[in-house]
């Protein structure tokens, strides 16, 4: 399990230093599994990972969305996937917001992947 | 499977018919496990059943909610747990409102139960 939590590590801060950082949306290939299922407030869910990229494409810049954290506060395996119960600080132009999320992780390509990811906000 | 999903229903109509329906919230502790976490928009995580019971005693009227009906989208097995995303159909003194849900079950005392349980509303 601690090679799968570092992995999981891994990709978390890829979406954390690329995707929210950076803008660099082409790195969510990287995060998501190609049949990955995002669950957004306030939107219907989003299959695949050609919607998923869109969305987020779309959702960071209409969120005001600078930086982020991502915690992982339980990991657990579950056959040959793993959920996750998780803590997400986001920086916005708007200030701080907190979130929280769960994922359910897969291995493809030789990397732990977000499979199914829904979330919401705090406040 | 075809037997868990059965089960599944069942712990779901309970939700329905009882929790939601008739505000019979003693009927929680057959339908999430004593460990069980809720992540709900708005506020913070709620670990374990007890803690998770006071929040529906208190959230089911707050928002007004008089009906609901629940339809798994999809549902994987997961070790000896099962990853389902849903949908849930409220009706509410504001009228209709339209949600989505991941439930991580899990079986316990010859129940599946929910055992991670996080949602959020469509608009």
């Amino acid at each position: 399990m601690k090679e799968i939590l570092q992995a999981m590590s891994a990709t978390n801060a890829l979406f954390e230093q690329e995707v929210i950082a950076k803008g660099n949306f082409g790195v969510l290939k990287q995060i998501y599994t190609a049949n990955a299922r995002i669950l957004p407030p306030g939107a219907d869910m989003v299959s695949g990972r050609d919607g998923i990229i869109a969305f987020w494409s779309t959702a960071v810049p209409a969120m005001g969305i600078t930086g982020g954290k991502l915690s992982t506060v339980e990991a657990t395996q579950a056959g040959d996937g793993v959920v996750e119960i998780g803590i997400a600080q986001l920086e916005t132009k708007g200030g701080p917001a907190a979130g929280k999320y769960v994922v359910y992780w897969k291995q493809e390509d030789g990397r732990w992947k977000w499979d199914v990811d829904i979330w919401n906000m705090n406040a």
